[in-house]
């Protein structure tokens, strides 16, 4: 009889429930299996113990199934990195994990996350301890190298060519020529905002120009690559990842944000959606308008994709039965057989392989003036968005999952 | 045998599109109806005679559905105030009603589209025409008079509960204190970031506090109650009216976008959110964010509130029968028999009465700390926000009407 530990990490998604809900029903399908715990706020909560029973949180299939519908981490989450020569802390978390005769530790994240992962695992090795320590990707970023996608990114993608296509319905009503700049999430990887070429499926031109930051950004070349598209159609739609850099290095918006200073002397800190509206106001003159995408990006949980809340579930039992079998220092991954009809495997990877590197958007499906996606990336994205899942519905309004246990020391 | 015509005017919503189908559908059951034209961006459309055969456009019932369930307007739009002593356009105007036998004119938008069919009623009147000049009322706003509710509102407020919702368990996964601003549209009236209160009927606290634009906006008060609210939970959600005033009459964050000035001299043109955000970083100095709902609350048509799609189908049918009774220079309302269990009845009002004025949202539902919306105000709003219109999808993607015609000249 072992007791086993799941804890939650990095940024919120849409699917990382989904997971928790996976690890959590396979573990309760083996007898052997004692106590489930939630720790609250990834590795933090390890460290304080801040435990919560999730057999008494999960009682009911019903309980279980809106959990995977809530978007967010219902455990809460972290940003530690945890330091690579203190071994005092690594220490401390064993013997927790032998305190509380935790067998096997289940870390949902994104690349940081991994990095703990690959410590911990690292330590446990080297003391000899038979906890085995498991990795469950999700990002919605899908950068994570080893896998072919990361759960969280086909609901991020679903939202964003959904949202994309009604900004473009509603950026086409007035008779004038306009410029919508639509920012969405991606620091160093361009996947989300190369996922909008998913809307030629269903005939939509828009985005009319997408830049990722694979590429050197360049302002002037953006301002040519509007006017050119300027002649061809009224409105124009762009669509841009936040982390654009300059051929330097920098971030394109990042000479203008730090010259911008308020009536105090602050200095304004502009997006790079806001930056580009500025300069197509100012280099073209005509209506100009950037939407952020923000958060709601990675949860808006009312239109997930099915594929992606059911992939993030089965990765998360599929992690359970990988560390009931022995595995430690994994994360799982999924390997596609197929793209036409889809197909994938789960298994897993070493994470010294996986920790703190990173997956960019391949440059051979970027076109080579720099300013949109090819037709080859279609396939790799679609089937990640398929399928709805919509959330339950009470008076009008969707229902969370909330665990009762007080989730704050 | 009359022909009729049909424009939309005004910003987008998710639900203009379904009154223009609700013309079609009772203008195409009547035998004496001949052409039923669309006009392509409002008024404007009809100066320069740019009309199409929506019999040719709707002529499935799939069509007709997907144009009720597609955001934004079809026919395109416009933001036209027609002048009051050129008669020369209104004489225009006429003579084109005339040329194309139409009898009746529909004219779908918010406060200021009902001035135009004011003054085209007038005119109609004075020249003694027959032709009958029917206002359709849409909003997001809701800030129309002599209705209980515009249509547009109920899906906005939908979208927008959901999402905050979500937003709200975004902000909540760190174990540090935090602030979440969402600037939400209404520039003169607070309906929609009002309509968030709706969210405690599902035990949801968030939003902890609401500014809007009918009551007086003081930084300093702000800065106080996020301080208060801070005491009381770790990460507060505060929505905001985009067109908060301050007791001298100038928007909220007028000085401070005024104020900033990039490194070539230009102005940058802040948001409320931006200026609130900054604002809390530097009063309270915590973690804090803006979410600007942008033009996505208008267009969001993916998560539409049934009852409003509904209605808005509803209140373009009625405009054809009250037309085709005789009457002219009116818009149609919405008058509120009951909450629970809800029920409306459609009529219609003198548009003199309703162009141009404002209704304001509603004073004795605002908390006396001014930063709050009573629990008086949800059985208003609930009803509105009742059932849902999922879209139509190919390949994982919504299916959006478009115009087979060219809409643009």
């Amino acid at each position: 009889m072992i007791n086993v530990a799941v804890a939650q990490s990095g940024g919120p998604t849409c699917a990382i429930n989904s997971s928790l809900a996976g690890v959590y029903a396979e573990a309760v399908r083996h007898e052997d299996v004692g106590m489930i715990y939630g720790c609250f706020n990834g590795i933090d909560g390890v460290l304080r113990e801040r435990f919560v029973d999730l057999r008494a949180e999960l009682d009911s299939s019903s309980r279980l199934e809106l959990l995977k519908k809530t978007p967010s981490t219902a455990l809460g989450s972290c940003r530690i990195k945890l330091p690579a020569d203190d071994e005092e802390v690594y220490g401390r978390i064993f013997s927790i994990f032998e305190k509380h005769n935790i067998g096997a530790f289940f870390y949902i994240g994104g690349n940081d996350s991994m990095d703990t992962v690959l410590k911990l695992s690292a330590y446990g090795r080297k003391i000899g301890s038979p906890i085995r320590i498991m990795g469950v990707p999700k990002t919605i970023d899908n950068d994570v190298l080893a896998t072919d996608h990361t759960p969280g990114f086909g609901s991020a993608a679903k939202y964003i060519a959904a949202t994309l296509r009604e900004i473009t319905r509603d950026s086409q009503v007035y008779n004038v020529d306009s410029v919508t700049i639509v920012e969405i999430m991606g620091r160093d990887a361009g996947w989300l905002a190369a996922s909008t070429c998913v809307l030629r499926v269903v005939g939509e031109s828009s985005p009319h120009l997408v830049y990722l930051p694979e590429k050197p950004f360049s302002s002037d070349k953006f301002i040519e690559d509007v006017k050119a598209q300027l002649k061809k159609r009224r409105a124009v739609v762009v669509a841009v990842s936040e982390g654009l850099k300059k051929a330097d290095g920098g971030y394109a918006a990042e000479g203008y944000t730090s010259g911008v200073v308020d009536v105090f002397g602050h200095r304004y800190l502009a997006g790079l959606g806001k930056y580009l509206e500025d300069t197509v106001r100012r280099e073209i003159g005509c209506k100009v308008r950037s939407v952020e995408l923000n958060v709601m990006q990675r949860c808006a949980s009312h239109i997930a994709s099915k594929t992606d809340i059911e992939e993030a579930f089965a990765v998360g039992r599929a992690a359970v039965k990988a560390a009931l079998d022995g595995e430690s220092g994994r994360m799982m991954v999924f390997e596609r057989l197929c793209d036409e009809p889809y197909e994938i495997k789960i298994s897993s990877a070493d994470i010294s392989v996986i920790a703190n590197g990173e997956k960019p958007f391949p440059s051979e499906w970027i076109n080579p003036d720099g300013n949109g996606i090819t037709d080859e990336a279609i396939p790799y994205f679609l089937p990640l968005i398929q399928g709805e899942v919509y959330p339950e519905m009470r008076a009008g309004l969707p229902l969370h999952f909330r665990l009762r246990a007080k989730p704050r020391a």
